[in-house]
This record gives structure tokens, sequence and C-alpha cells, in this order.
């Protein structure tokens, strides 16, 4: 009763005792142009193949695409608000980019529990990105976990 | 000179064959509050150790952080503006979390050639974002470039 | 004289004693997905009818939908800035959700004196939103004005 | 369990069935100057006790104070991403706002079930948002919830 309670309020995650392998949580949002404009500000990153639709078109993409990391971004959602939620901690990420993202794509983000290693107080997770049927990013995540002895 | 030209339009990058090892890029950007807010809006990542002081305060980190992907995100600033710049595509990223970053703090993210393999198109980077003398990420980076021969 | 150059320095509103019983004020915005992605940094609100068009076409709204406290907070934008404008301070506002608001659309937010308590130094507002013809939210606001006596 | 599931991807609610009188969520989000202008930004409302400090130090707030509908978008936050969540429909909301909020204040938004109508498929909510020990905004809520049965 006190974790659902406190996981009503957001801000208990889940335990390292409380995750087995195999399980899985998700995020999923519409990427609109405004994602794209506002992550060029908060990032700096002004490569034109985000912000300019006459020089993306005539590159490889055809057309602007979202920065490579606002994708990536939906994974560390997951992980801080939905498995394990707050009180991880964000220990490594690899992250291979495989198909852009547009605006106007909805992406899913999905995080599975891969391997957890119980005395390093560490999970393991399978880090997928997906648009459709579209794998955009792969990769995996390694994060610290709270005990319920601490 | 067509190059230099082009560079300054921001719209040309460096060729593979531009590339040798050791050359360096950097970006820099002081983070703010509004950085944090914006990128919880792109991301969804509401975690409450970015957004709730009185939470964060309670934690291992003492206050509000970042999210990681924020300073990851510099990184990619660096390789799709400075260097490799536009025209470079993003094979992979791996990230190792070393450290926080907070509002206030300026961050530099700073990309090192590491090795060239020309018959791929593609070079490895060192990448590493710091604040001030403290290591807050440290990685590593695969980009496709463009050739002269193109 | 004055009180029409203070207005118009957009920092002086109107004095309870200025208010009649169906005077009027409006403002109207184009809401686009833009406001939506701040409207959830702000707020942290990611419910995913704001923000993921998959999941949100399979709803009863066919598709995205803006927050509801963005189109109540055109309503308080009217009352801080139009009428009464600066000086008044909100005391409480009533709102009923009659139908969605979607990026794209244009909003009118509405303000009509209904009552006003002199003695009290309160008035009394009808409040009301439309997109078009029709109303998205129907309510009543009471806010405390300054008087020329003060 | 694929109730849990699904809550983990954050895409489902609760159900009617699954509210009991009592019922509590909440949310907490420190307040920053970001998100004032921002909230300027996509509500268009301006008024100089918001945004002019050398104004609002004169007022009766002795300085900057944050809109009241931001405070109020928290509530809506707890309703549309905690309890009762996705799939729930806001019908009404009243607003009594007691006290200012202001940058840096870590605000509580509070929604506890107070009574629930099974046959209408309708809840009533309290409403609380609080700083500390002072309440700024106190109400209560309407929705409509999906039942187990559809």
């Amino acid at each position: 009763m006190d974790d659902v309670r406190s996981y009503d309020d957001g801000i208990v995650g889940y335990f390292i005792e409380d995750l087995s392998v195999g399980m899985s949580a998700s995020f999923q949002k519409t990427v609109t142009e405004a994602d794209i404009v506002l992550f060029a500000g908060v990032s700096g990153d002004t490569n034109p193949v985000h912000i300019n639709e006459e020089y993306a078109r005539k590159t490889f993409f055809k057309g602007r695409i979202a920065h490579g990391m606002l994708g990536a971004a939906y994974i560390s959602t997951v992980l801080g608000t939905r498995m394990p939620g707050p009180g991880a901690v964000y220990v490594s990420q690899n992250l291979r980019f495989r198909a852009p993202v547009r605006a106007g794509d909805t992406v899913t983000a999905r995080v599975t529990v891969a391997e957890i290693i119980l005395e390093k107080r560490r999970a393991l997770m399978n880090t997928m990105v997906t648009v459709g049927e579209t794998v955009v990013i792969e990769g995996d995540a390694t994060v610290s976990l709270p005990t319920r002895g601490d």
C-alpha cells in the first residue's frame, strides 16, 4: 500500500528487488516541429539538417529530421519516470542510430530488463526506440537502483 | 577556398579526407533552469530529480540536476555543427554519466578524432563533457562522413 | 486622461468604479503545437492525449487535444491584461470544460461583468472560451479590484 | 498484470471501479522564472505582476508572482498523469486562489477522491495546491472515467 501510494505521487520508483528480467515499460510521444526548434535552442545544435528544409531536402534524408539525441531522450524518460523511475541513477547508455525521426512521427521508447546485478545494485536494460515497425535507435543502458535494505 | 566559404555558411562540414587523428572541436553552454524546463517539455521526462527541489534536496544529488541527455546533446552539437559538421551522419554514441550538471554550470563538450576508417568512411571520436575540471560524461562516437570523391 | 495614459503603459487597469454590468473584453490566440509542448513542460502534464497522436487517435477525441488549463489560461489573460487588468486580484474561477481545443484552433476568451459588489470591491465575471461557434469552456470568476479611494 | 504493464506504459489510468473515497495522489514541482516566462508566452498573459519586477515590487505582492493558472495546471497534471490518469475526461474545476506562488517555490498539487457517482461514471475530487504549509489554491474537480465494462 505504501508503495502504491508513493508511486501515485510519482516520487518513488522501483527498488532493485522489484525488477525481474523481461519486465518492460515504454513512453510514446509524437515529435512536433516545436520539439525540434526547442531542442535546437536548448542544445545549440543548429545543424541545417534539423532546421533548414531547403538544405535537408538535398541530403540523403530528403527533408528535416529530428536530432538523434531527442529520440534518445525518450529512453531517459522511461528510465526516469516509468521503470525504474525516480531514485534510479543513470550510469551509462549506448546508442546505435538506425533511422531518422521526423516531425509528425509518433516515437515509442521501450526499456526491457536484461540482467540484474543485485550485489552491485545495478540493472542492465535493453533500450529500443521505434516509429511504427522501424527501429530508429537500438542500445542498452545501465542504471543503479536503490534497495529495500537502504 | 570554396570549402572555407561553404563552411562559413554553416552548411558544409569536413570531408573524411580533412580529418586527422587528434583533431578536436568543442561547444560550450551555460545550462539554465529554462533549459531544464524545456527539456522536460520536449522529452516528457518529469523525473522529480529534475523539477522538484524539495525532493531533489533529499537525494544523493542534494538538489535539482539537469537531464543527463541534455549534457549528451552538446556532444551532438559539436558533431553536427563544428566537427565534422553538416553532412556527417551519427552512427553510434556510447555515454558514461560520471557526475551531475546543475543549472548555472557552464558545460564544455569536446570531440577528438580517435581513429579514421577511410574505406568505411567512418571516424571514431572520443567525446567528453566537462564542467570546469569535472568530467560529467565520457564516451565515444562513430560518425559516417562524406568523401571528396562523392 | 492620466488613467488612459497609464492604461496605455499596460500597468494600470480598471478601478472598480470604472466597471459596469455588461462590459466585456476578450483575448484571442491561435493554439499551436508549440504551445502544447511548452504547456507540457511547465505543467509537467504529459498525459498522452496531449502528446501522443497514436494514442489520442484511438480515444473519444480522435486526436491530440490541448490541455484544458491552457484554454482556461486565456481567461486569466483577459482578466490580467484587458479587463480589469493590472491591479485586480484573482479570487476564484469556476470552469466547465465543454469541448476540446486542438492545435490550429483560434480560441477566444471573453469576460463580461455580471455583478459588482462595491462594498467588497469585487466583481463577478462571466467567462467563456470559444472556438468559432463552439463553447469550449464556460464559467465565472470573482476578482478583487482597487478603488479610486485607495 | 495487464493493467500493471499498461500503467508502466503510462497510457492506462484508473477505471472508475478502481477508485475509492479518500484515495489521493499528488504532483510536485519547483516553479522557476522560466516557467513564468513560458506561461506568459503560451497564455499571452503579460500582466506586469508576473513579468515586471519594478512594478510588482510596489504592489501588495511585493514582487513578481506566478500566474494563478500555472498553479491550477498542476491539479490537471495529477488528474491527467497520476489519478485517474489517461482516459479520464476533465468535466469541471472550481478554483479559489488563496495565496501567491513565486519563482523558487516548490508547489504540491494534491487530489483526493471525495465522492464516486458510479452510475454517471464520475468522480468528485478535492483539489488543493500548497507551498509548504500554505494553501495557495483550494477547489474541487469533476472527472468522467472509463469503466471496466466498456
